[in-house]
């Protein structure tokens, strides 16, 4: 007997018919003989439903009352899943993230996991229940005030509680079946992977793939829970996120997948005299602006009047922002360009495959891709490219390192949260 | 500087335009210089609609989790009147029941307030503050599960919470403006009252008027809080609610209304031989199933077979169940009547007015309306009657006792929870 924690998102949730199909699921993994707690998401479009309600009443809603507000969401998601789940003969308690003993810091919106005191749970599940959790939430460790944990709560929620509770594994259900060696969208023969380290999750969350949110993978990886991630459409037993990259035998250590990126944008100073703290300058005004950066250049001095050039990348959604932080900042020239995309290969067989750099490099030649930023990590190579280059660079380095598989993917719409 | 609890009720809060006006009435409040607590009930249909999803999932929702499910409609109504609140310039904190330390019986959809621990309350109302709570909700004392208050809940909590706060007076607000003299959608010049007493209030409580629930009035009066009837459509001060029949001087004291009531049926069980016991296993039977008898009548036994027969009235949403159950308690013969209509006439004026009774049942005799069963207390006369009849009763009798005023009423349809 083991005991699991599955999470369902918003999509897995959006009618009473999807909520009995989960119930289903829930039930018959406690009559296979395990304790079973489910996380869930709210239904379906009941967080854009309520926050529509927020700005008809005020454009500008206090982040204390928007949680206190969006928090009713998963408190009727969950109700419904403990009643569907009674209606298939078991017996269930839905728990606020409160009353799960959920600990947050006190920051509304955004708050961060800092303990999780599951003593009711663990009750619940002693005396034969099944426990549904409300994702996405929890209550300010100091005020007592509600809190929400921002985007990709829930898996957060999930795993911390996996992780609290010593649970054999986490399964995290959405639209998908698994994590892919590239977005099917975009790659038809795409292939789904039977397992992946911490690791490799870690630097595909980081660089795009929408899969899990990098969050719960550090979570994950810090308490060494085991991630299943499964569709709730399916029975397929989806893709195992666990172990450490140090416990793969190098001969086993492959590329893992291909991952594109849309969502950042460029940003330029030119003329940054070259001499020590200038460029901090720059940082530290980004930094406190909490604009987060990912891919940077500093470009080499030029010789004739001693100044040099830095380029960075941030979301889209903050590139304006920058812009016009850093043009306040004094008589640099800044530059924006929104129209880059970013693709990257990620895999722990980098470290024994010496040439996987030129044959990347070269698989972007062949199909004619300028490359503008190269980032690395030990298991990473990221390149920023033209946004419309995007799918053409993901396919040629998806086909270069025999990535596919033999069949095209099966696709679902919809997106969890 | 009073401390003002105001309750809104659901038809008050149906829309982003009808919660953006109450929460301006909330700041007005606060900005005369008072401290405000507002107890608010879930948006218009919101618990229908949850109730509709409850049935979808399971046709016989377990109670905790519909507790769970429709303490959500009032959470995500105070988190909206809060954030209204804060756009009218002033700042609100919004509080679940169970924040707000409102401890209840463990009975799921009809739990009893035990107690109110109001120090998170205290706090943010010293800091400066408006209040909102969740009305009609509680926290189970013993288990710590959420708990709803059944039907005028909110009322209820906001008495409640007065008590506990020690609040100067507590605000109902619904859709009518007060309590009259009868319904004004039956007697067209039914007069407002500016005041009555607790004792009044009850008895027009009792006896059919749905403006305020009997627990809250029982309420208000154990623990001396006055309270205010009043319409949030207007700025009409309403109808106070306070002080015991006790003090009202002999001569001040009046008449205070006619109430109507058509949600009864009348049972008559035929043939109960007259000797000790054998009503009281009558009203045993009645009360174990817990259903409610209001007025009860034992006939005059007859001299030719030593049997008598009782009659009583319960809600008519017991009646069939009343009936099975009697029927199958012997060999008595059960007549069943859910035809009837019960007329009262209230007010402490009663006890120093000998010729009321004389007056009442003389103003039926006129319009040729039969009694069928008669109750009194001290300060009530209350008669059983065809239903067809009702509104004609209610007609006589306030006009016998020159009740009306001058003009016709304003009616205002909807009600509120």
């Amino acid at each position: 007997m083991a005991l699991i924690v599955q999470k369902f998102g918003g999509s897995s949730l959006e009618s009473a018919e999807r909520i009995r199909a989960v119930a289903e699921r829930i039930v018959a993994t406690k009559k296979a003989g395990h304790d079973v707690v489910a996380v869930c998401s709210a239904m379906g479009d009941t967080t854009d439903e309520l926050l529509d309600l927020a700005k008809q009443v005020n454009p500008v809603p206090p982040r204390r009352e928007l949680d206190m507000l969006l928090t009713a969401g998963e408190r009727i998601s969950n109700a419904l899943v403990a009643m569907a789940v009674e209606s298939y003969g078991a017996t269930a308690r839905s728990f606020t993230g409160s009353q799960a003993g959920v600990l947050t810091t006190e920051r509304h919106g955004n708050a961060r996991i800092v303990d999780v005191t599951p003593g009711r749970i663990q009750d619940a599940l002693d005396e034969g229940h099944i426990c549904i959790v409300a994702g996405f939430q929890g209550v300010n460790k100091e005020t007592r005030d509600v809190t929400t944990l921002g985007r990709g709560g829930s898996d957060t929620t999930a795993v911390a509680l996996a992780a609290a509770l010593g649970a054999d594994e986490c399964e995290i259900y959405s639209d998908v079946d698994g994590v892919y060696t590239a977005d099917p969208r975009i790659v038809p023969n795409a292939r789904k992977l039977d397992k992946l380290c911490f690791e490799e999750m870690l630097e595909l969350a980081a660089v795009g793939s929408k899969i899990l949110v990098l969050r719960s993978v550090e979570y994950a990886r810090a308490f060494n829970v085991p991630i299943r991630v499964r569709s709730s459409y399916s029975n397929d037993t989806g893709t195992l996120v666990a172990g450490s990259m140090e416990d793969i035998p190098v001969e086993e250590a492959v590329l893992t997948g291909v991952a594109t990126d849309k969502s950042e944008a460029k940003v330029t100073i030119l003329g940054i005299p070259d001499k020590p703290g200038e460029a901090a300058k720059v940082f530290r005004a980004v930094a406190d602006a909490e604009i987060n950066i990912d891919m940077v250049l500093q470009n080499v001095s030029s010789l004739d009047d001693g100044t040099t050039d830095i380029t960075f990348t941030c979301p889209r959604a903050d590139g304006p922002r920058a812009v016009e932080l850093l043009t306040g900042l004094g008589s640099h020239k800044v530059l924006y360009d929104d129209q880059v995309g970013k693709v990257s290969l990620v895999g722990a067989g980098m470290k024994s495959h010496p040439g996987v750099t030129a044959d990347f490099t070269e698989a972007l030649r062949d199909v004619d891709v300028n490359m503008e930023l190269i980032s690395t990590s030990e298991i990473r190579i990221s390149v920023l490219i033209r946004e419309a280059d995007l799918d053409k660079a993901a396919h040629a380095l998806h086909d270069k390192f025999q990535l596919g598989g033999e069949e095209e993917a099966v696709v679902y719409a919809g997106t969890g949260r």
